[in-house]
Order: C-alpha cells, then structure tokens, then sequence
C-alpha cells in the first residue's frame, strides 16, 4: 500500500493533470489536491468537476502546503513555476512532472531546485499528449499505459519508489531509463516520425502542381502523414527541447536515405529487397507485441 | 453504351485482373474471358470460381482470339509476355495494362510492339495491390476508385475511349495523365511514404538498443510504419521500375530535412512552427477533400 498523500499541488490541470488527481482520489491515496494554473476558467471547472479540492494561481502558495508537486504544464512554463515555488517547498515535498522531453527537465530541476534535488523525481507518462483543459480528465486514463521515470543520482530511492508507486496505483506500467536514454528513444520513435512526417507534408505542398498530386493520395498516404495533423507549437517545443537527441537520430536517418538512394541509383535490387524484408520483419513483430499490451 | 468485348484475355488472373474480369461480365460487356497465367492451379481456381471461362499458359494462344488484351501481371513479367503475343496480335486488338508505374511499360510497348502503338492504351487503377490469387477477386473492386490512362502519343483516341468505357463501367473515375507526369506523382504521394517507412523501420531495427526503443513505440509510430509492411519484392519492382521520378523526389526530400535540421540546429522556433503549421493545413485539406471521395 503506497504511502498517501495530505496534499496533492497539480499544476497544469488538463488531461494529464486532471487525470493524475482523479486516478489518485479514486484509489484513495489523496486527501487534498490544490490545482494551480493560469486560466481562473479552468481552474473553477476543476474545482466544479471535483477534479481539485482548491484552486489557486499562485505555485508557491500551493506548493508550501503540498507533501506532492506534479508539474502537468508544458515543459516551457516550468521554469518560472520551479523558481516560484523554490523558497517555500519544505524539506521532503516530492516534486515529479510529466513533461515529453527529461534532458531539459532534469537541468531545471538543477538549476532551480539546487538542494532539493533528493526529492526530485522526473517522469513521462506515455497518454494523450493533447491539453484540452481540466474537462478532459479522466479516471482510468493511465490505465496500462507506461509511465517512464528518469530519476536523478541525487534522487532519494524513497523518493522514486514514493512516485512510482502513485503510477502503479493509476494501473500504469513502470519503466526506469536515464535522462539521455528517455530522451534518445522518444527522439527515435516518437519525436523523428512526427517530424519526417512534417517535413514530407510540407515539401508536397510547396511544389507547384501539389494539388494534382494530392489528388492521387491515398490510403498509406493518410497513415503515413496523419502525425503531420499535431500540434506545431507543441512539436516547436519537442524539437527545440530534444535539439540534441533529435539531431542525432535525423543525421542517422540521412544516412540510412543515402544508403538506399545508392542502392536504387546501382539498381540493386537484392540489396534494396533485403532492407524491405528487414523492416517488413522488424514492423511485424513490433506490432505483434505492441497488440499484446492492450 | 461501350463497345462489347467478344473475347477478353486477362494476363494475371489475380486480385486487380480477376476483378477487372467479374466487373465487365456484371456490366454484359464481356461475351468470354481467356485467363492466362503460370500457375496452373491458380488458373483453375479462377475457372471454378467463374472469374474467367477458359484458360491457358500460353500467352500467346490467347493474344491470338482476343479483341481486348488485359495486361495484371508485375511489371516484371510484361516483358516476356509481350514478346510472346507480339508475333500473333491482331490489327484492332486493344492492349492495356495495370502496372503501377508507366514510363517503364510505355517503353515495352515501344520496345515489342512497335507497330501496334495505336491500341495501346497503358493504365493504372488505384486500388488494393497485393496479388492474392484469383480468389481475391470481386465485383466492385473498382467502384470509386480512380483509374489513370497514360495513353501514348501514338495511341488512337478511339483506343483511349474504349479502354477508358471499360472502367467507367467499372464504376471508376477515369484520369488521364502523361507517364513521366503519372510517375512523379505517384513517386511523390506513394513511392517515396514506402521507402521512408521502410528507411526508418530498418534504422531503427539495425540500432543496438532496438528492443528498448520498439518497446516504447506507440500510435504514431504504428500508423507512421504501417507501409513498411508491404511486400518487400513489390516494392524492390517499383522503386527499380521508377527509379529517375524516385531519386528526384528522394533529392527533393533531403533538401527539405536538411533544411529543417538547420532550423533545429540554430533554435528557430518560428521557422519550425511555420513548417509544421504548414504540414498540418495542408494534411487536414487533403484528409477533408480524400473524405469526401468516400
């Protein structure tokens, strides 16, 4: 039975937010949660919702009384967020965050909470990415989906056990990697086929006869490039925070395109052949397990 | 009402040749359907099921009786059966084809049936590519579905007109397009999506943390790779078969990430959202108006 919790601060109540509350009252490992965000709006439909208990706009209020900081916000607010509340979080209030990216994560919680670091436990639920505000929470939303952590040296093993826990208690799947390591297979699986997708839209629709060959698009087409309908300020924000992992995989991805354009410009056709069969094989049995998850 | 076929020979009686087959039986304006094919076993399914009336090995045999020939085999194979027809075609004697690329057929016919070029109409109808045998064929494969001639400047219009008869009355929407401008469009919204998913499934699979990377793929990733499931032999075919159209799209593409890793590299926010604002209305345009086509 893990260990409950007085006060629950979430800052940033949307899906992610609201959904870590909602799962956490649900199983009874919460008394309080104080919401904390910009929007007053979105606050009080929290507070209507009983996602919250209490609403405030104001990080380091919530944070001197919380025994939990959960940072839902966008990875691009928590800086000011983490410097609010510095002066106030007590000795032993854990604070962990759900941000896509945990490289940059890591070097706020450096930079902004210097001593507090043992108590500092970075985290990445894998679900909806999308922040549609505190009516989008949901119990059950972590429900079989992984949740990676990528605690710090200095973090307490109580701390990540403490954080762990609170995922198992949502039904989530717990994985632990370092930063760089969380950082290098997003860039891989994630963050790179958004951003090919991207850039292959967009080079179709910038060539002069683009509505023709649109015209002629068809089903793998609309699978390959459904990615391409994200969110552009949310995938400016991936790709400026995993500047260096993304970098890394796009100079892979250059090269592993050089080698298949040699091979078509030689008209290798055994070569080009054995590279189908390999990712037809590799595809195949990713889907096969990634079916078994649920 | 078109002009009704008394003899039709259908070379590959499979998925696209067997349904071009039931489709103009249905629409009475086929009296007979040769089917040519190498499986023996193949051919008489197809004769069981009642997709041909009559079968043959012998390309030859049936090019002899027929006023329309019927050309569904991979494009490999064209060649060889082109030159075994050649010798016996009749003057009048329309030959079309289903080959998903076009400059390359445009010169077998070039090449083997140099007097004959006036009933010549070469074709391609988008719709399911895996050759799954004569059982696979049916009624309707072609209803909505579009259909581009590539007729040859030597093509008689009254041959254009007959062949184009034949999928209307299959229910599909006919186009007409060159073969070098068939081919850059097809290199560009189909050719190249299966070689970058078939680029990055291997990269991926060829890394030495490949398992931990895969374990952590979820719906983007799979809707992104679903294409590098196709059949590795096909695929080799097309992108030897249309290799210039391909190699310039595939030249095309590597400016456009080169100059996305640019704006990673030097943090231009603006540039990337730009980009990716772009992606996205053009990709939910084109979802709106692919929709809309049912």
């Amino acid at each position: 039975m893990p260990q409950g919790i007085k006060t629950l601060a979430v800052v940033g109540v949307g899906l992610i937010g609201g959904s870590f509350a909602l799962s956490l009252k649900k199983a009874g490992l919460v008394e309080r949660v104080v919401g904390v965000g910009r929007s007053l709006e979105n606050l009080e439909r929290a507070l209507e919702l009983g996602v919250v208990d209490a609403i405030t706009r104001d990080a380091a209020e919530a944070a001197a009384e919380a025994d939990v900081v959960f940072l839902a916000t966008p990875v691009g607010q928590m800086e000011r967020v983490l410097r609010a509340m510095a002066p106030v979080l007590a000795a032993g209030t854990l604070v962990t965050d759900a941000g896509s990216t945990k490289s940059d994560v890591v070097a706020l919680f450096r930079a902004c909470l210097p001593t507090h670091l043992r108590w500092c436990v970075p985290a990445h639920p894998i679900a909806g990415a999308e922040m549609s505000g505190a009516a989008a929470a949901r119990y059950g939303l972590f429900e079989n989906r992984d949740v990676i952590l990528t605690p710090l040296p200095e973090s307490d093993a109580d701390s990540s056990e403490r954080v762990a826990a609170l995922w198992k208690a949502c039904g989530a799947h717990l994985h632990c990697l370092t930063p760089a390591g969380h950082d290098a297979v997003f860039a891989s699986v994630s963050h790179l086929p958004h951003l090919l997708a991207f850039a292959y839209v967009d080079m179709i629709a910038g060539m002069p006869d683009a509505r023709t060959r649109f015209d002629f698009a068809a089903t793998g087409f609309r699978d390959f490039t459904r990615i391409a309908g994200s969110s552009p300020e949310m995938w400016r924000d991936i790709a400026l925070a995993n500047r260096d992992a993304l970098l890394g995989e796009l100079s892979a991805y250059r090269s592993a395109l050089d080698a298949m354009v040699l091979e078509i410009e030689r008209g290798e056709g055994g070569a080009l052949a054995e590279r189908f069969t390999r990712a037809r094989e590799a595809r195949h049995n990713w889907y096969q397990s990634f079916l078994k998850k649920g």
